[in-house]
């Protein structure tokens, strides 16, 4: 019932907000849309380099987002080393390792799964050249998602295509090395719309476990379908030790990418609940906070500002809940005063609390009206002209 | 629990059949794909004219599928009537024109919609030039489907938004004249994720209304929630004089714009007996039934070959329902006696029925094989080289 | 960013809240369940005067609870007059009437829509009985809720069903006299599984403008298909001056019934700042806010209280948008801006607001902390021992 | 093209059939219903005996239901052996034991996952109390499925609930002997509406894996989310080893129970696709076909009656499926050649197929038909008078 989180509650929140990182997207600062429309937008970046500006920006303004995870082929360049130094330079880390098999002309019928051996040879060797790059920029992570599937009942056999899938998976897991980690990523459809060849945490899951410890499983908030329990499967990941890292989104209809924690707010601070329950707070417990979301109408790096706010303000609210009062009523069995408890930590306003732990940082305690004031947008919208902007085909 | 339809329903069928005509969109011979990618196929059309001459063949090889809809802009030509003799020449007719106001980059908050009213006069200025269209090609429907909506709470004005959308309507319908109909397409989400100006059949429905007797709805098969019964739509939609037209296509999710009947044909089966108990079989009622789907992975033409045949196939199994042993079993209220009735149709093998009646047309028993015997494909892949492949974007 | 709600936002808060009535319904109070099982709770009541007693309890700890729904033949009494004069004397009023038309086994097959004309006029009959009820106890509202639908394809016909239903709806419409109105809900599924006869809102809609003015759609929250924006149909409603009534309460998957605000409090913002743009707060609209909802597995009357509780605290966050500033941003097209405003409201704490109005009105600041003190929970345990508690079917 | 399937693909559809055994519940021969009605019929068991005799009806028309499942404690009797004797006189074999914890007032917060561990120590004594059913029965299978679960955000810790699932599960797979196994069946709510225990089928493969070879994955057909792929998860479960059972039913919205095939034909047929594709239908693979299904508005001997001959002809189409033409178009990544090879055999009818099957084996080809001729529902609608209708209670 008070506004202000009461210590020692508001030391814990502050404390585990002090060590969350974010991570925001390259491709989220360029051009994205759907399939009727991409709406291009002033001050695009052209190259990766300026979308590490503009991820520095963010990082700059929130103090929590100090990588950026980068996406082969879009981010393609020379020498990731020299790439990794620019990055440093500017404040940020280059960080996972995004493989993209699904825009070749051959990924027409699937890549690691497709009934040609000869396309399936290429796929599988971009994602081992995915692993050489992890080994130039010292990334620790690399991102699996595959659009592979059918259309048609018939198009494919589901099994043949899980066992070539398997085969893939196992021979990238090969090619790690030191602390490097596959992380497989799940969805239930798009760009497939009538199998897809792991479209389910289970379906990850099962291949992780196959696979070995390095093996983890990634949840996009917006891949899975109506009414699913997500906090669910982040619980029971962390209870297996396999929740491997997190592309945050939201959505009110499928894959929508909106900023995180637009569409349910609720959802998000109950997927944070979980996390901090499994000790996934914690960065011993290796899962990695991404972000992956397109800002198709709105203006890009505000999103990711926004987006790296939700997340911490979701998270500040999952640290105020009075776990000793939730384990009692619960224990008790009753109901109402347990959900009470965790609604009293979710209906606290946490913005003051994040307003002031940026100011111990040295921030500004408003991130996004700190952006709008700081004259970045329109300098960029000025400089960046010419050349081709970013977006999913480049 | 005969395969062979006995008489004299097996005539009400043939007879139904022979007047059922299937329209089929230009923008499916072209290239399509999902906001991953579109993938390119040898031989897509590069004009409306081998728009048109693909259509066509459709046609020659499936007897029902005797006009094509236009897509303005894509389908812009400088003299509309010239472009309807050349395709009364290739044997097909020009039909529904469809409106698009959704990629401009004016648009991106809106068409008639847009806060902006500079953006609604251009919108509108747009569908007014589709009447034009339509009275150079003689087109009897002015199809409009709006992209607007909001991706995020608060971003617009939901009721301020529904004011516009009302007047421009208004502005349209006025503009018709001799039996033009305005058809209002409606769409639960895609491209907006938050709100579309038209989601639902009822938004729809109430401004036709609203406009009048030459307003009606248009039922896309893809465009609803999970779990919508759509032939109750429709049989509501016939017994209140408002159903004007079907786009038809099939999903397992979402918009999926698979091939009609290839993810539910006993759905498809279920619609046509509807539209067959509500009279929309009988061209008096104005039913347009219209194929709008994509080919993203399977070849165009046979795609929309053997869309045609699959409703035709549902119509005929509609036709073959024992209308009177129905009536007299769901009057003494027996369940199960009532929906044998329905399934000893669906069960019914009916292609032997349409094979036979494509032969009394002249028509090869099998249009997809015929078409793959007809070399047709080889030779556009050879013939169709250089220019720019039709696709969304053009 | 400010914990507190400023000036002069605050004032129309306390002044919307202070004219919010919220009617419970006298079924809350009793047992309810699942097809698995219902779960009894010690204290539950026995007659509709205990129900009253519940409800009045609720009442006095919210002050804004003054009303209670009956649902007739579970609440039937001889002397309606004499109920008045109880809940009177209670501190409530009696509220809506609750026809119920689904407990017979007649009604198998359904009730107003069923094939056989006998159960058709008995149903009838029931709904005109519910009107002399309304003049007994001088409600205005008789809210009509059909479980009628179908099971399988074929049961019956899905048209025929439609004129039936039309045909007891003109007749109830004709009986109405003074100020009554009728309100018709309309649900998705269940607990038919095929059709349901008024299965959406567009349903609803065209029989409501059938009838006339007095007959107003009621929105349940949990009856509409996954993803179903809900507050569109509620600004859509009160453009069109069709909106009656709301059947509050919350669902994660189906038609769960939990209490209003429990599985989405986001929703139920947005819901209500719908409901404020179009003026639905203002009594003279005419919207009637009703919980619908059950406590299978919680205690009931903290159950009902949290509910007036969230329904309170939505209501105020959503008067607390900055309307001007909203507006502001929504004309100059800025996404994130018109997204800020309205989730700067939804984002402060209201609850010392909605507290301090308590206080002021001379209630408790925290009811359902008053209730548990209150000691009425274990008295009611104590005391409605023996005789048989209510449920569903009584 | 043909409505007669050609042979060997005909006669491997035979012989798949000669061995396809599908079980019916006990309880589909009660009453059953939803939360607002249960409608009695006349002639329903009232004693576990005469379940038996209905079940022997239905095996006796069909040839292919040999075995009942049990469900303790509704069909507890103080003699299994005696029981079993019964059954066998009948014609049938009692089958899987299906445990039942979710129906005492104890289980109202969960059985084995209760916060209480007396609750929990209690529902673990009724899952043993199972195997020692099965001992005396001799059944193979022991069907878990868990109503656990939470309403509320908070109401309870999702992972100690897991922690306490395994426990039990472990207690009760230690207990087995000889070829007894666990069958852990998922859903996705109901009659929980935030978290179920076990929600969905990866949930279940992890603690089949966990517990050794002998726990097994239950597929119920109506247990998933809204555009679930479940043919998906057959196949993948079959390449696994982890599919023990089907539960078949079929739904259009939530567990509507309704006839298998009904709502979804296609998908049936799909199913039996990649059973028959993962070697499923091989008696030494175990997969047990078992129906779960309500028939609240039908009759329930022709519902189960009917629900047999959909699996079998679902199983037909499959089995008629051109496997070496389907291999060639995939391998040849021919889309829609692939798609028309697996609709030629969906499309077939099959029902002379089936007929012919039954005449070969003795029986009438119409068992719908011949139930209704046979004078048994007027038999026992005449004698089934007094004592207690069995329902879901009892």
């Amino acid at each position: 019932m008070t506004a202000l989180a009461p210590d020692p509650r508001g030391d814990t929140a502050r404390a585990g907000l002090r060590t969350l990182r974010i991570e925001t997207p390259s491709w989220a600062y360029g051009n994205s849309g759907t399939r009727f429309k991409v709406f291009a937008q002033a001050g695009v970046p052209r190259t990766v380099r300026e979308k590490i500006d503009d991820a520095a920006v963010v990082h700059s303004l929130t103090g929590s987002a100090p990588s950026i995870a980068l996406h082969i082929p879009w981010d393609r360049v020379d020498d990731y080393a020299d790439l990794a130094r620019y990055a440093e330079a500017a404040g940020v880390r280059l960080g996972t390792v995004n493989a993209n098999v699904f825009q070749d002309d051959d990924y027409k019928l699937g890549s690691v799964t497709n009934p040609d051996p000869a396309v399936r040879r290429k796929a599988l060797a971009h994602l081992l050249e995915c692993v050489d790059v992890m080994d130039e920029t010292g990334s620790r992570d690399l991102k699996l998602w595959f659009s592979d599937g059918t259309n048609y009942p018939g198009q494919d056999d589901i099994r043949d295509r899980q066992d070539r899938l398997a085969e893939a998976l196992a021979a990238v897991y090969e090619r790690l090395s030191g602390d490097q980690r596959l992380l497989l990523e799940y969805k239930l459809f798009e760009p497939a719309f009538y199998t897809m060849d792991v479209p389910d945490w289970g379906t990850s899951f099962a291949h992780c476990l196959e696979l070995g410890e390095r093996a983890k499983v990634c949840v996009d908030t917006g891949h899975h379908a109506p009414g699913t329990n997500i906090e669910f499967i982040v619980a029971f990941l962390l209870r297996a030790g396999k929740l491997g890292a997190f592309d945050f989104n939201s959505r009110f209809y499928a894959d929508d990418d909106l900023m995180v924690g637009a569409a349910d707010p609720f959802q998000l601070f109950r997927i944070m609940c979980e996390v901090d329950r499994g000790g996934g707070l914690d960065p011993a417990t290796g899962v990695a906070f991404m972000l992956d979301q397109c800002h198709n109408v709105e203006q890009k790096i505000p999103g990711q500002i926004r987006s790296v706010c939700n997340v911490q303000e979701a998270t500040a609210k999952a640290l105020l809940v009075d776990r000793e009062a939730l384990r009692t009523a619960q224990r008790d069995g009753d109901v109402i005063a347990a959900n009470d408890v965790l609604m009293d930590a979710y209906n606290t306003d946490v913005r003051p609390l994040v307003a002031e732990l940026r100011v111990e940082q040295g921030l500004d305690p408003d991130p996004v009206g700190a952006y709008r004031r700081s004259g970045y947008q329109d300098r960029i919208a000025r400089e960046r002209v010419g050349g081709e902007q970013a977006g999913w085909g480049a």
